[in-house]
């Protein structure tokens, strides 16, 4: 039977993997989809260099047309990084009739929608499972799962430097600085760490999961997103104390039709599923109003995960070809985009305040939120730090994202207040 | 276009759940699947009942005839339960061509393998995902991961009333008789829990699990099953105090080609993504060559979980007639049977002693140890409980059952020993 030509664009660690995978289980591939697949061009910077993979260097180009623009090449495998440029070659080869697997978020946080609409419009396929959490099947389970329910919550631990980051320091008691260090020297963290511990990596794919999971067009700047650079050993300490674990969390949840994405240091209880996805693992937690909470775990990347799950995408690809149906999975968000107001976003907060050490101040302080209807759950008041000095640890009970930000500008007024020490959203209580 | 015709077996919880998700997500079916999909026949006990969902009186029969020799029923749905009788239904089904949706584990552990050849034989699917863990596309997943993985481990807390009953033991301290009779009273276990707590439930999962896992005909008798009926809160206490919690794991472990398959109360380290699945959660660990460690973590039962995953198998069906791909992924263990022996099995053990308070006692068990080369993790020498006693947990490194086993012989021989208090598997340290 005639064999599925793939044109893979880039060969570094995950490209590599690919290679690998499809020679080593060609006999599991062929079994599954019925025919053979071979790699029949790799763009490479350049040529002649030393390769993780032995490859025929006669399968190398460093023309990218060579593929996209090749009829002989059925699906496009993009390993290669990039947007803006990126973006051109794909809608390229999709305007070829090329279907496409790809693992590259920033691509598709941002034209996501875009490509899946071109794709459809062609009859092609476009997977894309190895954007988010490289080794968790969490795209597929989406779309299986959102034949028979509705999606209404998305918690996700997705970045895997962050997380790795925050266990150390939480574990260990170190300080952010140097576990960064430390993480850098050991390769979970890049020399320039911003896009990972500025949130921005997760926001990404938050963006991803939000709107297939909702079906809506979510853009990056609707998520809002802090970074774990701010937090302390001083507040990994207290929350321990109060029961919590910390997360970089990004949160997509929906109310009937209105929805929120988010990206931040959250509080869990030590006992939430996602509490114990330590180191650079990574976990999405999954809420559908029929089968309630499920959570997927696993590798968030590393090179043969993210192989392993771009050639389950292919393999989908493969078998869609063999049936006819490609293009039929591509399917771009069917709902307008409808985010919630700030009086309309719910949760609990941690907040640690150094005040006045003076008599009063206690009721002053807590008279700020009875004025906006927020009572709490928990308080921590502790012994003077320094001289004259008093420190405040609350959890508040649910309160609106625009009460609690009023409360936070009341609070900065108050003489008695020295300074706002750290504040973080508290999620994963009771029925999620 | 021409509507799928279902034929469901059992009307309970399950039953009920199913048709609700068929009639209130029928766009979203049609969408998926491209034609209309509809409950043609019912199979009850009796009629005239009041039901937990609205139905034609027309559509129920007691005539199990009347849907599994109707030519006019492309799928049966098997929700009504049974071993021996539900097989030779389900086998005429298939001879007449019908493919097969089940939730039955029970039936799938013991004919599994002869249903699937029969499906395949007959160009039928046969889908059984809601029979292990209702809420967790775990059968999918591993299916899925086959393609480009090889699975050499599996662990699994797959069964909800044993591990809500731990799980309270745990964290308040009660005796499993106490917790029994609660979770009996909230319904979390039945009057007679013989199957849950001896973990006979657990066990076939784990055949179903091993099987696809490792594409190997596992039996029922293959499965060393050990239940809960004897942990105590002391054995919970010093658990706890060793860093570790209980839980009943199912285990599957490959090694090479031959494989191990247990149940038994087994200790993990807190820091376990397993050790933080709580109540009547269910999850499933799964080690992969490529992708490394995942988990699935969702509800192990409950009629909405079941139905949306058997009506996820049923989308899987109607994809497959449009297609007329039926059969393909029915398939049966692809290896013979090869179980490890007992001197092949490693792993930890936690083992707990009460012994004569006497000098020299503590060498003499530990030169038993030695005697097999096996060394100690962690020792804990506690304080005389009654005159003259004393009482000794040990955490062993890994050695092999055989070696254990006469272990724990030799010991019980020794004039110093009084008790074998108890003796538990220790998994999930560094490199699953």
């Amino acid at each position: 039977m005639k064999a599925i030509s793939i044109g893979l664009l880039g060969l570094g660690t995950v490209g590599s993997g690919v290679i690998k995978i499809i020679e080593n289980h060609q006999d599991k591939l062929m079994h599954q989809v019925g025919c053979p697949i071979q790699v029949k061009k790799v763009l490479v910077q350049e040529l002649g260099k030393e390769r993780a993979v032995k490859i025929d260097e006669s399968v190398l180009t460093t023309d990218v047309n060579e593929i996209i623009n090749d009829p002989g090449i059925d699906v496009v495998i993009e390993v290669m990084g990039g947007v803006e440029k990126t973006r051109e070659l794909l809608l390229q080869a999709i305007e070829n009739k090329k279907h496409i697997v790809t693992a590259n978020k920033d691509l598709m946080a941002i034209y996501g929608s875009e490509l899946l609409r071109a794709a459809s419009a062609n009859g092609c396929d476009l997977f894309y499972e190895a954007s988010v959490a490289g080794g968790i099947p969490i795209i597929r389970s989406l779309v299986d799962g959102l034949a028979s329910d509705r999606i209404t919550k998305l918690m996700g631990i997705v970045n895997g430097t962050t997380n790795y980051i925050l266990t150390k320091m939480t574990q260990e008691g170190l300080a952010y600085g140097d576990v960064l260090k430390e993480a850098q020297a050991l390769g979970y963290a890049e020399a320039n760490p911003a896009s990972d511990v500025e949130g921005l990596d997760a926001a990404r794919k938050m963006v991803i999961l939000a709107t297939l999971g909702f079906s809506m067009k979510v853009d990056l700047d609707d998520v809002k997103t802090t970074g774990i650079t701010k937090v302390t050993e001083e507040d990994l300490h207290y929350a321990k104390q109060l029961g919590y674990t910390m997360k970089l969390l990004g949160i997509a949840h929906r109310d009937g039709e209105r929805v929120e994405v988010s990206v931040q240091p959250t509080l869990l209880p030590h006992s939430h599923p996602l509490a114990s996805v330590h180191n650079e693992y990574n976990a999405v937690y999954v809420y559908g109003e029929a089968v309630g909470e499920t959570m997927f775990y696993g590798p968030g990347a590393g090179s043969l995960p993210t192989a392993t799950s771009i050639v389950s995408d292919l393999v989908g690809v493969v078998k869609n070809m063999r049936l006819e149906v490609n293009g039929s999975s591509a399917i771009a968000p069917q709902h307008e985009k409808n985010l919630k107001a700030p009086e309309e976003i719910f949760s609990k907060y941690f907040l640690r305040l150094h005040v006045k050490d003076e008599v009063g101040v206690f009721a002053e302080i807590t008279s700020v939120f009875a004025k906006h209807g927020v009572s709490f759950e928990k308080i921590l008041q502790l012994p003077v730090k320094e001289k004259g000095v008093a420190e405040i640890v609350l959890v508040t009970h649910k309160a609106s994202l625009k009460d609690y930000e009023e409360i936070l500008m009341e609070l900065r007024d108050l003489k008695a207040l020295k300074e706002v020490k750290s504040s973080y959203r508290v999620e994963g209580s009771a029925g999620a």
